[in-house]
């Protein structure tokens, strides 16, 4: 497997930044910096300008630096000095004019704090700049979205051959994450939700004791995290008993309601259309007030990122976003129902990555019966 | 097990508000919500005034809100509106005329938002009131940071018991985490770090997959989470083979500065004198440029927070902290051998709360000779 180029992406984090009328970014943000370096480790900022990269860190990831980023600037701050001392440092020294920091990675102390060492030289709050480019997968982060998609697949596969009524939740759980091990995978991409008939009418809900005997279904949302970092994310229901006709009335509409999403996928098409595809038909269906979040988000380093797929997203997609499309209707204290797939926006339409059967029928587990 | 006094938490911030000349708070910071809260979920703030308590979420954790929280105000913002737009309404409707914000748990373009969404009222950048009160630990948090130590120690116990040379530091991890689990940990207080030989010359290496035989010493770095969300975290080094003069020296020095530094420890000990006391030592020995972080931290909640034991720190130990004591020499491309243990600030100086023997001799896995 070749790398990602950071370089490249650096070179193209400095051409935007004339647009957000800055001559050098202190880069902040942990999974902006992991993207423009390839350094995974964390407390650590990049200062980027036409004539310097420098990545600031601390002597516990000295020779780590020196392996993941070859070739890179590295200032080591002693245990004494703070970082956003260290980061004024490296600024003064490249002596930028109008340099940008993130504003959505900085907290409000760290700015007054780098604000009081860079005086007389005024920072100018940037947002998104890197997340700009991040939005759009290139060659090799679409290679390693799929690569984590497979894991996930795989992985749920075996979960679904070995299921049995008595296991729990957290049971399925820890399988679930051994065997995205075992496909290649670092570990899942976020913590695995597996929750059984009433457990998974909680979206966010962590696994508990609950048995899989316990209720005719069973929630899953997962997604595995290759080595360089890139994340997939799924959701599937199973039928492990006697579903009700509303249960298969719920399923027919979260189904409905994502095709219909799906279809609307495609350069050009804004966010918020795309969600009220799906929102629409939940509605109309008299479900409206149980599908509480929004229909997707984009996945990458980060399990979520831009771009968000909701009823007030104004964002327009575009080639080589990939996003999550997952609506959801969760009836309390019985059961929720969430068909999760990861979609790649193509230069005249959309490819879904993803591959485990989402009808009724092809979630039926008959051996449980 | 009682949980925590989450109320007399929320009295207590009342108090402190004063000191800070404001008469609300905007808790944005996640550890510093589920402290004042029991909420286990995350994107979520909560409003504290001395009229007002209300935690600001999504439809994902309605239900599980009123599972954690019961009793408490909840505003489910709508999947439209944003997070600071919710904010700025429950303050208004609060009335509030002096509100703060947790300057550390901001970012620059929240406050932002928030400052456009609340004007004319104006926002007090606050820093460090919750975490005033999380640095001195309560009975309760004692008692289940004890027991997140006993955890780690079963654990640790196993996977001693279990080595193999044939074993990967990958192996070994992932071996761990189940261990934990077995003795009741919701998981690992962070990720383990297992370094055989040269990985532990990094000091937060990822475990991979150096084999236990391919060095004479092994370093675990590890800790257990309990159900309720406190955290232990301990570092030893398991001698798998016939290590060499140096090493045996080397440990003896980490040893001696860690044993001096415990001496230290008690109230009104300043920081950095704590923090000096084993980097002399060491500095002494002539490995003091291969000690580069800092001796120790704070546990509770989040695996690093106040108070820092380290070499600019003026902080003073209170009766009630809780700190890791964690010298370290790193021998780049050979070995690294750090011995961490958490130490509680008692009234009249202070308990070693972890167990795990530190001797050199004790550490010798005499079945894989």
């Amino acid at each position: 497997m070749t790398g990602p180029d950071c370089s490249a992406r650096r070179k193209k984090l400095i051409r935007l930044l004339k647009t957000a009328d800055v001559d050098a970014l202190l880069v902040t943000g942990e999974t902006n910096v992991r993207y423009l370096t390839g350094f995974t480790g964390d407390s650590s900022w990049l200062y980027v300008s036409s004539g310097a990269t420098v990545l600031i860190s601390d002597a516990r990831y000295t020779t780590q630096i020196a392996q993941e980023c070859p070739g890179l600037d590295v200032h080591i701050r002693g245990v004494g000095q703070s970082m956003t001392a260290a980061a004024a440092g490296v600024m003064r020294s490249d002596g930028a004019d109008r340099p940008g920091v993130e504003g959505d990675h900085l907290s409000v102390s760290q700015h007054r704090a780098l604000e009081n060492q860079c005086s007389p030289t005024p920072l100018t709050v940037t947002r998104q700049l890197t997340e700009s480019l991040r939005v759009i997968k290139d060659r090799f982060e679409i290679g390693e979205i799929r690569r984590a998609i497979r894991q996930a697949e795989r992985a749920i596969g075996v979960i679904r051959a070995a299921m049995r009524p008595e296991q729990t939740e957290t049971e399925i759980r820890y399988a679930l994450e051994a065997s995205l091990r075992d496909f290649g995978a670092a570990g899942p991409a976020f913590e695995p939700i597996v929750g059984v008939g009433p457990t998974a009418a909680l979206p966010h809900a962590h696994a508990g004791v609950r048995r899989v005997s316990e209720s005719p279904l069973l929630l899953i949302d997962w997604g595995a995290a290759t080595c360089t970092g890139y994340r997939s994310d799924l959701s599937r229901v199973f039928v492990t008993g006697k579903a009700t006709q509303r249960m298969r009335r719920v399923w027919d509409t979260v189904l409905r309601a994502q095709k219909a999403a799906i279809d609307r996928i495609r350069p050009g098409a804004v966010c918020r259309d795309v969600d009220e595809a799906a929102r629409g038909i939940i509605r109309d269906a008299g479900y409206g007030k149980r599908f509480g979040h929004a229909l997707g988000h984009g996945i990458g380093l980060d399990i979520h990122e831009a771009v968000r797929l909701g009823p007030q997203s104004d964002e327009v997609l575009r080639p080589g976003m990939i996003v999550t499309v997952e609506p959801g209707i969760y009836v309390e204290n019985q059961f929720g129902i969430r068909i999760e797939d990861d979609v790649l926006v193509t230069r005249d339409g959309c490819q879904v990555l993803t591959s485990v059967p989402r009808e009724f029928d092809e979630a039926v587990l008959d051996f449980l019966a």
